[in-house]
């Protein structure tokens, strides 16, 4: 148990945190895949904000999105460079208040910040797994929250939250574990991806394995593919913007601005903004990480997999309450999948509230300062929790 | 002087063809460029479909799009196995009938096709050019084709057709050459780019010059940049879609129908679809020659170059009367782009007709089967026609 800095409207204050490790499915026990592959052990790296209340009814689950992980909110040390990647939404008086609820962040598997993925060890092998590491689901990274959690005695979420990827979980969690879901706010996301999010994933993926470096996913530390990570990133950061995102953010501002350069410098402004991403994305993120995880997007299909087909009839499972959210300039998950969404909780008797937020910043807005999605989801979590010990 | 196969409604006839090289500004006379460098020689292969009429009047010009080249329509021989890139529109009887008009298509300089680009000898030192050969812009491509058609001793071009890129040479024709255009027809293409196109043509750009084979623009005809020039091929056929023509055309489609292969083979159609399209594309195109073209399309501002800033100033140079036509799905260059070319030309007094198609499938529907973009062509060329002899 450790304290962490928070900032607030009021200046600075001090919150609890505790960074942690759990391992689980120690061979001979391992942890059943959906594609039927065996993995352990499986460790998670976690952070928890606040504190659990007497009748552990405050606990709620925040979820990330392709290159998160569980530093959700504040300053472990007074140098850090940043906030954690929901420091604007969770912290003392926030939209998620950590002075009213116990709030848990899990690096998922797969990914490549303290829980185990393909960067990992294999114990089989004593080095990384590479692509030794089985293909991994939105199901499993679940499956392995709920083990955490059952480990923590959370019997009942409160809440679960999260954007993007990390909303596809928040859906998964509704329909696998429906006795262990009060509330859920599903953020910028979707019940599956389309041929375009598709499309994108896979250029981004054919780019990192474009790179001789990558060499079929058995690279060293010294030797990494950082050139086809930096282009997938790249991709990675069109998607996130949007056409008018990018044009209010940058235009055609030159970086040099008296004229051309006539050579294949970074000209324009989005062109140097690109680049920057892309250098500064593969300093801390894993290549082979990158490639399941998106693959794991790709393959999410809610109806597929739990309604034989019918979203609603998936949503049946369900026992939460929603709240989801969109926004206007969206064009990776646009506003339209998530009316089909709405519409087929609303056909399977949930409790529905739906929100398109106004937002220039396209499919990036939910990490973005906003007001009212704040205030959304203060209210939300409020009445869910007056609700829940009713 | 020699005969090519067309097809039309009533099956095959003959058309003749020329298919020709034009070489000019050889050293020390050299062309000027944009940027202020010299080139040359410059080398143009193009071909002319059909005759000139005895008083010069019928001729068209077509400019192509990134990858396109000069063969424009039919089958130079029976075994080809496609024919030219526009043969939907060019021909004995269609939308540009090649049995009323001396049509002529040129390959742009920068390009790969048999015109002077980087893939061209340096005959300063004897190699390819590499990223010794300047960088030419969408002005310096008009420039060279003005050359030609001096030579061709056509002095008055019935009209300058293109899409995308090649409508960006179309509207560049009208403001450098007023007194030589008669009509123009800018489909599917843009004043400008948005910083959205410089963005993927930027991350293209980026994926090639990752590919150690691209060795800084020096590369062999055995180590070519291959895999990078694929994986910037897909992302530009994602952007030659649209959310919507990919739900239709691919959807979540597998490959496999039964289940996921849950490791990194294409698992979707859609993936399929784009490697196929990265690997063919570099059998036939330049790494290099892709890089400089892109650039060239990114610099395009005609307001910036011809207007002070200005757009309707600008089009206040051009003489011609306009047919602009955009498709509801292009989301490379939205209509509301087209809109905005359309009202500055109203502004400065220019004669336009601007019709919007409504199409599924994205910025690619300007070179697909569209009986009414062929009618649309049709008619403003025949009207042309009669009203030039006047």
């Amino acid at each position: 148990m450790s304290e962490y800095i928070a900032h607030d409207a009021d200046g600075v204050s001090v919150g609890r945190v505790e960074k942690q490790v759990f391992t689980f499915a120690r061979p001979p026990e391992r942890l059943v895949l959906e594609s039927g592959e065996h993995l352990g052990p499986v460790t998670l790296a976690y952070e928890t904000y606040g504190r659990l209340n007497r009748d552990r009814s405050n606990a709620v689950l925040v979820c990330h999105a392709l290159s998160g992980d569980a530093h959700l909110a504040g300053y472990h040390r007074e140098e850090d460079p940043k906030p954690g990647w929901w420091d604007i939404m969770v912290g003392p008086g926030k939209g998620i208040d950590t002075q009213q609820y116990f709030v848990v962040c899990v690096n998922i598997i797969g990914s490549c910040a303290g829980s185990t993925g393909p960067n990992s060890v294999n114990p089989e092998t004593g080095v990384p797994y590479g692509l030794d590491f089985p293909v991994v689901t939105i199901g499993d990274m679940v499956t392995a929250q709920k083990v955490l959690l059952d480990h923590l005695k959370i019997e009942k979420l409160l809440a679960v939250i999260g954007g993007s990827v990390g909303g596809m979980q928040v859906l998964e969690w509704c329909v696998r574990y429906p006795q262990r879901v009060f509330a859920a706010v599903p953020l910028a996301t979707t019940c599956r991806h389309s041929a375009l999010a598709i499309a994108f994933n896979e250029v981004s993926r054919q780019a990192i394995m474009a790179d001789p470096n990558w060499h079929g996913g058995r690279y060293g530390p010294d030797n990494k593919p950082d050139l086809g990570l930096a282009v997938a990133r790249m991709i990675g950061h069109i998607t996130y913007l949007s056409d008018e995102a990018m044009r209010r953010k940058f235009g055609r501002q030159l970086q040099n601005k008296s004229d051309f350069s006539f050579n294949f410098d970074a000209d324009f402004q989005v062109e140097s903004y690109l680049r920057y991403q892309g250098r500064k994305f593969v300093e801390r993120f894993d290549a082979n990480a990158f490639l399941y995880i998106t693959k794991a997007a790709d393959y999410f299909d809610l109806a597929r997999q739990h309604g034989n087909g019918s979203l609603s009839q998936a949503f049946s499972k369900a026992r939460a309450r929603f709240l989801v959210v969109s926004f206007t300039s969206d064009w990776l998950y646009p506003t339209y999948q998530s009316r089909e969404m709405v519409q087929a909780m609303k056909k399977a008797g949930r409790e529905v509230s739906f929100c398109e937020i106004e937002a220039q910043w396209g499919h990036d807005a939910f990490l973005l300062p906003n007001p009212r999605l704040s205030q959304l989801i203060r209210g939300f979590l409020k009445r869910a929790h007056e609700d829940i010990r009713k």
